[in-house]
């Protein structure tokens, strides 16, 4: 699954920088950067030597998927966009919230940071992308993306504080998180604005 | 102090979020990220597991700012200029300078280490807050902010040097940032750009 | 060279901020991060206290190279474009590359963790600065300078597992680097797009 998660964020990462017209440099490093950055900061945030420095075979799943980025944009309008590529992401980002919540388990932090880490391992490559890019996260406002993340990492604590077997936390973790991630897709699921719960009065700003 | 920090500047990212219309989730990252990406990146430089994975205090008081202002956008039009909120960030500003100048006295490092220490801690976290709001951290362009933690930590190290006791250092530290913020923000001080200062001829281009 | 690596990328740092109107304090945090943005996040890598924040002289060296931009802009209409900045530069990147490369080496990493070291180390500076000013960093998507270090650091990676002394390695880096960046400025070197090798179809997507 990893392996996916690999590919696929590499994948989507070196996608957008195509289509922000970025030189091959470019569109390795934010492929690269979709892939491991999340990762990295997990391994920073915990104090190990991250990993991705250490494992060749890692970074080549990264540089296949950047590859593929470049090669399918031959064949496709918008690799990015396309059925697989968004079942591996969501593939990737299970994975992804998998492992954060193992390593911030086994360093021994917080029930927050158990789902702080596993939401950052899993979606922070993706916000580290979009701000080489020069965008906003796009996390942050659209979507229900990182969300699958946090209710992942949350029943990954849950597991592991009722008793169960890491094994058992990190297959209800991968599940929680894929599904609903899919369904979030499927039926095109997105938190609110604090706008659209009339919380605010800032759109009357625009009609005094 | 520490806990009027964090409330505060959950406080002020929300609202920064909430008026780019963000989602729930992404007016909670925001939050979050301004209150603890200080202290988290203080914790990084040196070494240490991040105190914003460990304790499930501090993770509430963020969750508190945040609840906050998504509240407070419902009676006020624009909670992070309220001078409640000005108040407790300039509040926040010196407890976390302080706490970063004791955390890098701590380690072991140089002057400017200090005083680096101090001024990440404190503003580090409306820095990470505006590039993940696809802006220029306002810290350097505008407004007498971040200066006053620098002045701050120069204080803490001065009095630590001269040979005074870590709590007289603190008190001194916090009580300098606190006051030279409130009275930046009530007299409208600014730093001059090269420009002002008419160090530069770049002007001239513009009127060739 | 170190030395002048260090006052080159601060000149540089603090010439964009000012040509964007930063003020004092702005010119000083993106100098001072061009110049160790990239270091720092190499010692954040291999699990060290950053250097920049133990050393008083690095510093100083940082702060000149701060004066020198805010002095020269008076003078110079550009100064970092003139070519005594852009040869600097380029002395800069070479010794930045050589140290990430030898610091790597030293933690026992992978041969790709060798080469992505030595160029964060040299190029991290540079990006970082750009998303403080708001803008993708320059390095994804124009001219040949990351891949300079890219070359410098593999460079340095065969020499030492081909057997040789650490510090031909080091020669053979900072001269593989310094040669292919003065060549790369010179000749006008950069690396293509996909959409310039014909390998997407995206541009058809603005004549239908």
């Amino acid at each position: 699954m990893n392996t996916i998660g690999l590919v696929a964020f590499a994948l989507v990462g070196s996608a957008k920088a195509i289509r922000e017209e970025f030189d091959l440099f470019g569109i390795a490093v934010v492929g690269l950067a979709m892939a491991f950055a999340g990762g990295v900061t997990r391994d920073l945030l915990v104090n190990r030597v991250p990993l991705a420095l250490q494992s060749p075979i890692e970074i080549s799943l990264g540089l296949l998927g950047v590859s593929l980025a470049v090669g399918l944009s031959v064949v496709l309008d918008s690799p990015d966009d396309h059925p697989i590529s968004l079942l591996s992401d969501a593939v990737g980002l299970a994975a992804f919230a998998t492992t954060g919540a193992i390593v911030a388990t086994d360093t021994g932090v917080s029930a927050f940071g158990v789902v702080a880490v596993a939401t950052i391992n899993a979606a922070g490559g993706g916000a580290f992308a979009d701000i080489l890019l020069d965008r906003s996260p796009f996390i942050l406002f659209d979507d229900f993306y990182a969300s699958c993340a946090v209710l992942g990492g949350s029943a990954y604590w849950l597991v592991v504080t009722a008793g169960g077997a890491g094994s058992t936390a990190a297959g209800v973790c991968a599940a929680v998180t894929v599904g609903i991630r899919l369904a979030a897709i499927n039926y095109g699921w997105g938190l609110p604005t604090a706008q659209i719960l009339g919380l605010t009065r800032q759109e009357g700003d625009d009609n005094p």
